[in-house]
């Protein structure tokens, strides 16, 4: 089985992370799209555009069986499109963490995170109305979270500060769940945690494990892992090994 | 005469608007590469290719006798790049940031703040050095200030936090002058001004006016104003009229 993975940069390596560690047969490729990062604060039409240009690198030149959008802003936008496109299994972060989400909640109150597009799409919240009507949603767009993230500043004062007001508004609001709707924030959830020790977190890159095993198609041995970005390799390697320790990265152009 | 401007973003519009008041009776031509903002944190070659379109969208379309980079970045990395490729006068942000500088500081200690990118390029570095080498010049990158400007924080205890610690490291190497290196951060200027009141502030959108007045093109009347982005209008419209009150934008696809 041979997947291709996509973020709108390399904030999925997070979700390349977990599927890596725990399908250590599969064939992996990974695309971000950094020339064009981030993707949180573009239209629809352009992040369905990107989003194409992504999925056909990956089908065209490693044959995957299957697409994962690491990318919440993209999975948001783009997933529907991308299934029609290309006409093979597609695997989001919003349905997986919606369900996950709904299914650690015990007062019915859930908490989004996430960039401006994915907060303006309102896919988290429009999922998990769909699997229950009943449960109170509220979200929040947290922009100053990727470059804090970025700049690596996970254990600051001033990050601490920025946790506290985004994630205070939803805490106010009585939640006792709050789902990281952005690739970036799984970085952050320590941070979270202590800050508001009484949320259950549910991490996107875990909830969408359980999706892919039920895509259910045959592993290799010994499987294959590349990583591609758009832009310069070399200025994001710093910020990949943050994530997975020492890493070899290559760059592509695909635009069309 | 008839100038076409362009910018990563929005954040161009205040050297748009600072070019519109001073030279009324110039036609303008403003593109404001929104799908692929920032460029800030890109390569060298990836701005330098998105500045080729940039500057053939406003050559073909507009005829225009000179282009503005409103953009540090862009002009860090693409300005000769493309006088050579158009054959027609381009003006940067950093040169005449850079002149202004030199002549404003009295102690001969400047200090830059601007992107990764633009920090990383020593373009303003170098520029000062090349002007006068015993000048002592300090840079910082400040990835905080435009998220938290876009984010619309000017007035914010973040903000102010963020400014001491960024500001406060050139302001202990003695600078008397500090470069806006970025078209976002006139937007913090009065903020910066009231935290460290004894530094002389330079705004490349204002210093940028001489080099206009420079090129000696004739002036028809009553210039035409027409502003475009690359990414859906709309999402803009609020950000852009922080900085020119009312405003029309009309969105166009410029990639190849």
């Amino acid at each position: 089985m041979t997947i291709g993975i996509f973020d709108s940069g390399v904030g999925g390596l997070t979700v390349f992370k977990s599927i890596a560690e725990n399908f250590p047969e599969m064939d992996l490729f990974y695309l971000g799209d950094t020339a064009r990062v981030p993707y949180g604060n573009k239209s629809p039409s352009t992040v369905k555009r990107y989003s194409e240009e992504c999925a056909s690198f990956l089908i065209a030149n490693f044959n995957v069986d299957a697409l994962v959008i690491a990318c919440n802003t993209a999975s948001s936008y783009a997933i529907d499109f991308l299934r029609e496109k290309f006409g093979i299994p597609v695997v989001g972060v919003v349905a997986p963490g919606s369900y996950q989400a709904v299914k650690t909640s015990i007062n019915k109150k859930i908490g989004i995170i996430g960039t401006n597009g994915t907060v303006k799409s309102r896919s988290y919240y429009n999922a998990i109305k769909r699997i229950n009507g009943d449960i109170d949603v509220y979200q929040k767009a947290c922009p100053l979270f990727v470059p804090l993230v970025e700049e690596g500043r996970i254990h600051h004062e001033i990050t601490d500060m920025v946790i506290k007001e985004y994630v205070g508004i939803l805490h106010s609001k009585g939640i006792d769940t709050l789902i990281l709707g952005c690739t970036h924030y799984p970085l952050l959830k320590k941070r979270i945690k202590s800050l508001f020790p009484s949320l259950n977190i549910v991490d996107s890159a875990e909830a969408i494990l359980k999706d892919i095993e039920n895509l259910n198609i045959p592993f290799k041995e010994n499987g294959k892992r590349e990583i591609f970005v758009t832009d310069d390799a070399c200025s994001f390697e710093k910020f990949a090994q943050q994530i997975l320790g020492e890493t070899k990265i290559s760059e592509v152009n695909i635009e069309k």
